[in-house]
């Protein structure tokens, strides 16, 4: 009920996830108040599961239960290709996309003077020790379409310009499916601009 | 990443509750795997708690770290009015609303020929035996306003009728801020029903 601790607290503590407000919090742990056994004790011992097994990966960042990640271990990946992510999530992304098949690099952030994110709070360093040890021919910029990840892929760029490796961006232009009616401005013109021929 | 365990079985679990897709609970296993000490393991303590602890009022069949649950033992409740409601949502949705200053009672579910839902497994018997103890006067159905609802009170009613206590059931028409034009034929119709004078 209302007044009680636990309940309370568990729906304060779920509805600080993304995508969970209180409303959906609180129907969330009624559900599993029906069948604690059942839904309850599992979800728990996953969560222990996961925070003592889950560490980022040494090489690229990414979150794994071993260091270096199972993709950095993969012998049948293409080592000469690194893709240059913001975060975890997009890695996820692309790894769902089965779109790319070399290896990554997590930066871990964005430069922003907004958020006070810096240079040093990114991990541009590890990837210029990680061009250095020789494989790495091309680095792909996976970056966000926004202002920060411009400036960032700017940033990254002139660091990585001295080692000679080459340095991709993704393309930009129309989603798939996507009805140019309900664009944005900003990205039918840079579809325009990027043109190919047929 | 997708490859292991303990992350894509935390994200299952995660998604199998209501509110949370895949896509969403694959977000909140992220977002808590990048604090785990602040996260994860203080929502695994809760769930633990709140499994532990909690558990169905042996009156109202309300949910609550005691039995008879903090309703049923608040003095300051009119022990004459008991509050009908399908489960503990219900109930919980009313006492955010400050709306019944009276007891409950937790059918447990509707009567549906459908899911197999008979008499004796709702809490009609515990309902009557409160009934017969002798202190309720006054009995408000708040059930959904579906046709298993309409059945169940109707059922509901037939079974308390002999004990002579007064029966009642919410008032159906428009919602508070609800406009006319969007609401379905059979509200409408309810609320011209049951119009009131000014």
């Amino acid at each position: 009920m209302l007044h009680n601790d636990p309940i309370e607290h568990l729906i304060a503590l779920l509805s600080r996830l993304p995508g969970l407000g209180r409303r959906s919090a609180r129907r969330a742990v009624l559900k599993m108040l029906m069948d604690p056994d059942g839904q309850i004790l599992p979800l728990a011992a996953a969560l222990r599961d996961a925070a003592s097994a889950v560490k980022p990966c040494e090489v690229c960042g990414n979150l794994d239960t071993i260091s270096p990640c199972a993709i950095c271990r993969d012998p049948h990946r293409d080592r000469k290709l690194v893709c240059v992510v913001e975060g975890v999530a997009d890695l996820w992304a692309l790894e769902r996309a089965h779109a790319h098949h070399g290896l990554y690099h997590v930066l871990g952030g964005m430069l922003s003077a907004l958020s006070g994110t810096g240079p040093e709070d990114l991990t541009i360093q590890p990837l210029l020790a990680r061009i250095e040890q020789g494989d790495v021919a091309e680095v792909i910029l996976a970056l966000p379409a926004t202002v920060e990840g411009a400036t960032t892929a700017h940033y990254v760029t002139d660091r990585l310009k001295p080692s000679g490796v080459a340095i991709t961006r993704l393309a930009q232009g129309v989603p798939i499916g996507g009805a140019l009616d309900v664009l944005d401005d900003g990205t039918l013109a840079a579809a325009l601009k990027a043109r190919r021929p047929l």
